[in-house]
């Protein structure tokens, strides 16, 4: 790691735990100050009580998940621990701690290493969570691994298999974003350069820098509105089947109730901005099922966070399938979209 | 991932997860049985109660920490929640649940991804911990990395900086074999090739393969015999500093008290395997620190143990720094030996 001598593998480290550490006043951190932070063989971290643990991982990869072309290290440390934090979103939990693991290039420059640590850090500082932990290592690509640590009340866990015939689907936020930017980004587009107009920089900041609907999950997961909850990381199209798979159920979206980001239409145009809103993946919104009576509150919900919680069709018996609902009052069964998801992704 | 064609990046995960789980009576695993295993946003860990929570994370890198050209594919994932384990017990922990995260470069074989698979499993298996999520990724160079989540009783964590002058330090079993067997594989040696003498197959299976010595450290920790604990991951010579650093003392070695192992003098001779017992690294023995007045209670553990733990120096005031008293009666300073662990490392 010749280039990295000025920021050693420690250094990395040490440079994440200064930065990471939480305000004296954390609203969401203080009760998970860890008794022991890095620098031993473990860190540990003070008990959950009655509160289930919640683990996930989630590794981001140079040449497949990013390039380092595009993606500022800053950004790039805020997603690794942004996609994790999502997932603990999605289980209606409270993130606490995580550990990481970086493998850099020989070629690494210094500042953007430096730079990938700044954006670990600050991720953890928004969240209150802990840095637990940490290893680096020389690599042939950058890659970027996080397991994260999470608490939720016994029982309110909100998993994929919960969503039952009847039920209404529910997606945050609005989609299609960031394949609009990932398209901006292959075609040359920089994040911050001048030039770009305002749709083009939102559907970057989708892409390189999506925003984990931790809060909103929480309150999903703590009120018991969310039944059933994914988070959308490959996509509506991918997402919606393994969500309807683990809860024995079918769906019918209509494709008229998605909401399409604006900046998806205006980077695509109409027609692949719907297509990219059901196919693009890496929204990070969340997807949940909740039953027909909680409508109103759910309504409630998404004016007071101001939120959009867009209801996209139900939840229906297993027999029917996962379909979509055109336009033009077509059925379409979701695994023909998905086809389409691969023709797109590979287009982009 | 062309190659991996038959085990795609979800059948490793499922492959690891039905394999990992364990027994339906598990002497130490019962009571953490995933609430919720893989399969969905994150996995759903029982609460741990008023036991506070161990947090690591290792990453083993091909190339850096190992080369597939030597290293058979079960025992590489074996060997990577191994280091894990070996953290957990140097805080006198009980390992409880892991996540993993894979990179497979593209011209990988399915048995060797499988193997590796196993690996991880078996190894999950026989210390009773949880699969509790994975994530894999095409790579440029195959990495295997684990976060290890542990418990331990509140106050009974061994950090390493509890040594104070006086103490008597230990290492349990015997150092060296695991450079010697690096020697070996570096120089064409294979595991389970026929014709290797019995001591050159100890000394690759110290290094393929190490135990981690999971309930030497629990045991340790529950019963407060050791006051201060590092596992000698990188070698007595960086790792005995590191313990005397965090406790703000000095220590004393006895060269000849140092438990050489009997496949270390007989690979590398009887100087250099003693060298590779103070610089070699890898061989995951712990070292600890333990007051005088606790040394029958130790021999009495190692003894019921049947795991050799030797007296090898005290602790002693900061000021006279970290040294190693040779058999001719000189004084080393530590970071002496550490420049000799460049130079052999190098030659090995």
């Amino acid at each position: 790691m010749a280039q990295l001598a000025r920021l050693t593998e420690q250094g990395f480290i040490d440079l994440v735990a200064s930065l990471a550490a939480p305000a004296r006043r954390s609203r969401r951190g203080a009760a998970f100050r860890p008794i022991l932070g890095i620098g031993d063989d473990a860190a540990v971290l003070p008990p959950t009580g009655r509160l289930r643990l919640l683990m996930t991982t989630d590794l981001l990869t140079e040449g497949v998940h990013f390039r380092t072309a595009y993606a500022p290290g800053f950004l790039l440390g805020r997603k690794a621990l942004a996609v994790n934090l999502s997932d603990i979103a999605a289980m209606g939990g409270l993130p606490r701690a995580f550990v990481f693991s970086v493998g850099f290039p020989r070629g690494t420059r210094p500042d953007y290493a430096a730079a990938v640590a700044r954006g670990l850090a600050d991720q953890a500082r928004r969240h209150g969570v802990q840095m637990a932990g940490g290893d680096t290592c020389a690599a042939r690509a950058l890659f970027l691994n996080v397991a994260l640590l999470g608490v939720v009340e016994p029982g309110r866990e909100v998993r994929r298999s919960g969503a039952r015939p009847g039920d209404g689907l529910y997606v945050t936020g609005r989609l299609g974003g960031s394949a609009a930017g990932l398209r901006l980004l292959r075609r040359g587009a920089r994040p911050g350069r001048t030039g770009l107009s305002p749709h083009a920089a939102a559907a970057i900041r989708a892409h390189l820098d999506p925003a984990p609907r931790a809060l909103a999950g929480r309150l999903l997961g703590a009120t018991g509105l969310a039944r059933a909850m994914i988070d959308l990381s490959d996509g509506l199209a991918q997402d919606l089947p393994r969500l309807c798979a683990a809860s024995g159920a079918g769906a019918v979206v209509e494709e008229s109730a998605v909401p399409v980001a604006p900046a998806a239409t205006a980077v695509l145009g109409r027609g692949p901005g719907l297509r990219a809103s059901l196919v693009g993946g890496e929204d990070y919104e969340l997807l949940f099922a909740a039953r027909p009576e909680h409508e109103l509150q759910i309504r409630r919900l998404a004016l007071r966070m101001r939120l959009p919680m867009s209801r996209i069709g139900q939840v229906v018996p297993r027999r029917q399938g996962v379909r979509l609902l055109t336009r033009t009052g077509r059925y379409l069964p979701f695994e023909d979209l998905r086809g389409g998801f691969r023709h797109f992704r590979a287009g982009a």
